[in-house]
């Protein structure tokens, strides 16, 4: 008999099926006995009467592979709106230890448990709530792909294995490479610009490393990251493909994945069309006025200050997503472009969502002579270094405007269910502390 | 005026329009001065007239970034059936230098340049017979990602910083985490069987790291994985499954990128819907026969067996692609499931496709005990060690029949293509030679 799957049972009411799965729930306690099971699909109810079968699963664990055929009897208050009657059992594997967790109720997310949830990950995640945030991860992964193939971009995969940290700064994770130092790639910042050069819109969704030292739950030693970066582009309509982009991903999840946001009660962020945008001396002189801190000058938004902007514009400004503008050029990577005009600003935006930071964008400096100038003066590394070399080769050869961002998978699934911990929504997270499972 | 590509130049003949891009090719020799326009769609050729325009031409190399309007004149040879004449030129981005490589013809993929022209990979890759692979690449993941979806796969990411090397094998990147040892994934194996637990079907397209000390056609240290596991499946139904996903690939691939197969004469490959299969025992057989080297009783395939048996397959079963069954278990992995009643060979198949192999494919144990039993008589490490505990804590707590297989996108597309090297299908190749750029 061919497999049914528990999504598909229902349409099955009166008909004699096979569905094949693992044991999910077990209630033998006299009276009503029943057991639930899962597949890939859902879950389905089994309600036993036979004694026989009743006596196979004594003794048998929570995930437990069984094959049951039986009938299938419309009712209403069981998962997927059908229930299988006098089943009969065989069991495929048994198991006999009692599960970690129980993953027939939902797990705790509380801050003081994730380490508990972590420890039992590989068996945790076949809760359905657990499962149902990976769901969501995979769909908004394909949203942001279409939504990108759709504007003519050509995906790429760049190396993690790089020569040395060509960007800069002390979080990179170093390997013995043959005898050479490799470091691992903080970023596809370098390759992604220079595949402008070939391809026009490039994007490449990859794990990127960070040899972060405090465990805090927005960051991660490794975590992947949508790298986008394209040619012939304006600030104003970076901004748009930025906003656009999640847009498209808000709206494809929520339409292929609502039984899943439903189980977290995710609430569909509140959107315009095009982010609205503020400076970071407008967004200091809002906090600084309402909070009583003062963070006017300063070079950074504090976390707080995050936190309060996005409810900010979530409350005066109908979105629930802003762009930070005008950084200031003290803040700035060398390969950031400064703006015409306004030279103590980079043409920088940080996208903040629902609290947090999202998605770093700006417009690269793509004249091949300021380039080389700004990184001499923030002494980031010698041009003849071969990391730098063929980075810049790229620009003495010929780059037009571009700009890109890059964007936090994790943290974008993160918010977009509403999770307080990034780590939440990894697989199998990495920090300081955490290197397994 | 609105920016057009290269590719819809044709539909505005008679119009005036404005195109932008790099200054691809240039021919100022008198006579008829014409330059060709290259943007992420194609190229386009101009037709000078004015000397005023012809002069600022002057001393600008290729690469130049330049935007360019001009009326549309139909003309069949050049590229896109249209050129522009009567143009008036912007210099965007001026470009003084050389470029290091002649990208207006096709570059050396001869074994003794390989190094020449990975040396100048950056600026080569502007070259369009070389972006033709890439395109092909970013295609043939795309269908992979089209196919598997479509059979209920879910796709996931594993972390690729992992505790210990898991499973054997002196070929590991090692890295300090921290203060403890880290290892790169050499294979996402342990994290795809676990992921079965979860979601049945499940997939990751991402980076794989071997230390490999050779510098061969064939290997590198650094390449993408197409790694897929399936829960409640049988062996010929992964086999199965295995010929669909290549088909489907050749399929999509011939139909979106035939302008970049055509410039590599690339030949659609000859497969039957299910590839032929064969036992190792027998190909060593019929292998020695044909050649009088002696084969019979190796535990593998030389490297020239398997150009031999895929020439065999094409020529008399009609395949391009073959798989090799019957692994001896003296060859086999611990989580490699040995064949019932044949217990000296496992249920394993290589798929050998155009002389080399490009997937492994087995049958898991996915018996707990039996799986501890292999583990220790493997020596591969102790069953309470972290990474092996969390991996064999899926099996105790239940996983079903299944079997998967590890696909590597560069070979995939370097045989498609009909590459020589790997390395040709790489954008960035890594081997023990090479770190840059």
């Amino acid at each position: 008999m061919e497999r049914v799957l528990a999504r598909d049972v229902k349409s099955h009411v009166g008909q004699e099926i096979k569905i094949q799965g693992w044991l999910h729930k077990k209630r033998l306690i006299g009276g009503i006995n029943f057991i639930v099971m899962r597949d890939r699909s859902g879950l389905v109810q089994i309600v036993l009467s036979e004694d026989g079968e009743v006596e196979k699963l004594r003794g048998l664990q929570i995930g437990s592979i069984l094959a049951i055929t039986g009938k299938v009897v419309d009712e209403p208050r069981a998962p997927g709106g059908a229930e299988i009657h006098e089943p009969k059992i065989t069991v495929d594997v048994p198991v006999t230890d009692e599960s970690p967790v129980e993953i027939d109720k939902p797990l705790s997310h509380k801050p003081e448990n994730l380490d508990t949830l972590f420890d039992a990950r590989v068996i945790g995640l076949r809760n359905n709530r657990e499962q149902a945030i990976f769901k969501i991860q995979a769909e908004t992964e394909e949203a942001i792909r279409k939504y990108l193939n759709g504007q003519d971009f050509t995906q790429f995969n760049s190396p993690k294995l790089l020569p040395g940290a060509t960007e800069g700064g002390a979080e990179v994770f170093k390997l013995d490479y043959f005898g050479k130092e490799a470091t691992l790639a903080q970023s596809a910042q370098f390759y992604k610009q220079m595949m402008v050069g070939v391809f026009e819109r490039v994007f490449e969704i990859n794990p990127t490393y960070r040899a972060e030292p405090s465990a805090t739950t927005r960051h991660m030693t490794e975590f992947i990251t949508i790298d986008v970066e394209m040619g012939f582009i304006t600030f104003p309509e970076l901004l748009n493909l930025l906003s656009n982009l999640v847009n498209a991903v808000v709206k494809d999840v929520w339409e292929k994945c609502e039984a899943q946001l439903n189980l977290w009660n995710a609430k569909k962020p509140v959107l315009p069309a095009e982010f609205p945008a503020m400076t970071m001396a407008e967004i200091h002189e809002k906090y600084s006025k309402a909070t009583g801190e003062n963070t006017i000058g300063e070079n950074d938004l504090r976390p707080d200050e995050e936190r309060w902007i996005c409810e900010y514009a979530a409350k005066e400004l109908s979105s629930e997503a802003i762009f930070v503008t005008e950084w200031p050029a003290a803040e700035a990577k060398f390969y950031h472009k400064l703006i015409d005009g306004k030279p103590k600003f980079a043409e920088r935006a940080d996208l903040l969502f629902r609290g947090v930071e999202i998605a770093t964008t700006s417009m690269r400096e793509h004249r091949y002579d300021t380039l080389v100038k700004q990184l001499k003066k923030m002494a980031v590394g010698d041009p003849e270094d071969p990391g730098l070399k063929n980075y810049l080769q790229a620009f003495k050869y010929g780059l037009p405007p571009h700009g890109g961002f890059g964007l936090g998978l994790e943290r974008l699934t993160e918010k977009i269910i509403g999770l307080n911990n990034v780590k939440e929504a990894t697989l199998f997270p990495r920090d300081i502390n955490r290197l397994a499972p």
